[in-house]
């Protein structure tokens, strides 16, 4: 496999269009893709360095001028900074939310970052573990901090959780009252939240949306790898580019103690195990599909457990058996095992 | 199998020992015991007017007074309930929430009361999909309202999340930055917080504790399947028996509103397809586990993956191929399927 151990080479050089290509292969549903994706990963370890930072937050909050005000102080200031977005809808929708660089403009043309569009296609799992990938090759490609962006469709955020070391969630202004469509499970995995645009007029608002949640945070979050203070909720103003220096030394104090207590090596070990498992999982999924019986087989078993014709449990012992040649048990009678 | 039908005819007649003997039977690791247990399942399908009903809280916030104080209220109106409990830790400590009926010796002597201590031993899930299984039994014997009781170890409030119609949290009045170490998730899924010990003098403390939860559960829920108000923080005193009766009209009023909507049919239906897959998976799983081979494989594969020397899919796949007969791709060599 010459051509991967080339492109390896020219990953870690730093050359983009090589990380452009590389990431283009691990997003490649082609079984020999797939065989020269896994190799270059393992020819291309993760540096330890690296920040892995996700952001999600919803539609209109503010989230592309932020991460545009983000990456250019932080290139400005000498970093390499990569971004990466995970958009399950735009396999349904044909949109993208970074298809369109135009959305970043300035910091697309800054040498020191990395704007990669979603994936054009590929199921909501499939996508969260090419993304995660990509990621690596990010990292190993020099990129210190690797910013990966949700939209918030779907477990897309809880996915992301599992493959970054910080998690922000941007919010917007909004009265005491009023929903903000924050989705399940977010709250969990925020470690910082930050309430956009506390400029101009909506500044008031958005401290009181900002004391809000951080006394919501304090009720409901506890976690050991928390340290003293967070999660914390703060203002910003993406447009103005003011609040986030004070932002990102948050993030950074937050990683420089989780990395000093062991907690960042420890949270890396899990994450990579929960990927290994979900892909074993997979793995075994994918090559049962390929078997048309047993996929017949799930969809209608499924469906009488869904209407309360049969326990899940014996459903599934019914589903199962064929796989592993045992006689009988097959059908959907339920009780017809012997009497 | 004459027996199981005959276990099941006096399960669906009410009569207590046939029932506990039941809910022996689908706790047993035996393999014949698992047929017979998935046979009585099969012969006694869930009643849809069951309502089950999930409760957590931390020790010492008063659960077990609670669950005695509403148990009494609702058997003196002549109901039946069954009260089931799920603790993973009983299997380590020896210990068990519900083991010592004394904890709820009123309750246990009233006629309409069921309560069943939690099983002696089993893995987590193993442990959530029985008290599954019990539940229903119960629901076949003619309880109207099965309580899940769960102590809040691992995951089991997400898992006995999955299996009830409406989900309670009990918690203490606290000062209000005081955490009560709320778990992950919880939030997520409790459809009603009740603090107690609204008695005496800490009733001020715990009105103060209602109206923060309150003011959380309004900024972080949102969930489709949801009435206007609710997820609602309420007071009671399970020790004086005030508030219960309040909290269960709500209770009513939620599983009413669900039931109305069709959201308790879909909610149900979901949870079935749930279990049917987790089962699907865990037989896969424990055939697989017999297979020492592939045991000892991804136990060594997962600590590469962990120490970060060998990325997810790769280790998958190595994990996966010999499981289909495929040759090559063995070993931790990581890159040698070519070059």
């Amino acid at each position: 496999m010459r051509d991967v151990a080339e492109l390896a080479e020219r990953v870690a050089a730093g050359e983009r269009r090589a990380l452009a290509r590389a990431i283009t292969l691990v997003e490649s549903r082609r079984a020999d893709h797939r065989a020269a994706a896994e190799a270059l990963l393992t020819a291309l370890p993760v540096p330890e360095a690296v920040l892995r930072v996700g952001l999600s937050g919803t539609p209109g909050v503010g989230k592309s001028t932020f991460v545009e005000s983000l990456g250019l102080m932080l290139t400005e200031a000498g970093e390499r900074v990569a971004v990466l977005a995970v958009d399950p809808s735009s396999a349904r929708s044909g949109g993208s939310i970074l298809g369109d660089k135009t959305r970043m403009e300035r910091l697309s043309r800054a040498p020191g970052a990395f704007i990669r569009p979603s994936p054009a296609v590929g199921r909501l799992g499939g996508v969260a573990r090419r993304t995660r990938e990509a990621a690596a090759l990010c990292a190993a490609a020099g990129y210190g901090t690797v910013l990966i962006e949700t939209v918030g469709v779907g477990q897309s955020e809880v996915e992301v959780g599992w493959m970054v070391d910080v998690f922000l969630l941007l919010l917007a202004p909004a009265g005491g009252d009023e929903l903000q469509g924050v989705k399940r499970g977010i709250m969990e995995i925020a470690d910082l939240v930050l309430v956009n645009k506390a400029d101009g007029p909506l500044a008031p608002q958005a401290q009181r949306t900002c004391a809000d949640y951080a006394g919501a945070l304090r009720l409901l979050r506890k976690r050991p790898d928390d340290p003293e203070g967070f999660p914390k909720a703060l203002t910003v103003s993406a447009l103005e580019a003011r609040g986030l220096a004070e932002a990102w030394d948050e993030v950074r104090r937050l990683v420089a103690w989780r990395r000093a207590k062991g907690w960042l090596a420890s949270r890396r070990a899990e994450q990579a195990r929960h990927w290994f498992r979900e892909e074993v999982r997979q793995a075994i999924e994918d090559r049962l599909a390929g078997d048309d019986a047993h996929a017949d087989r799930l969809t209608a078993l499924e469906a009488a457990v869904a209407a309360g014709e049969l326990p899940a449990a014996r459903a599934a012992a019914q589903a199962v058996a064929p796989l592993f040649g045992d006689a009988g048990a097959t059908g959907l009678d339920g009780g017809g095992d012997s009497d």
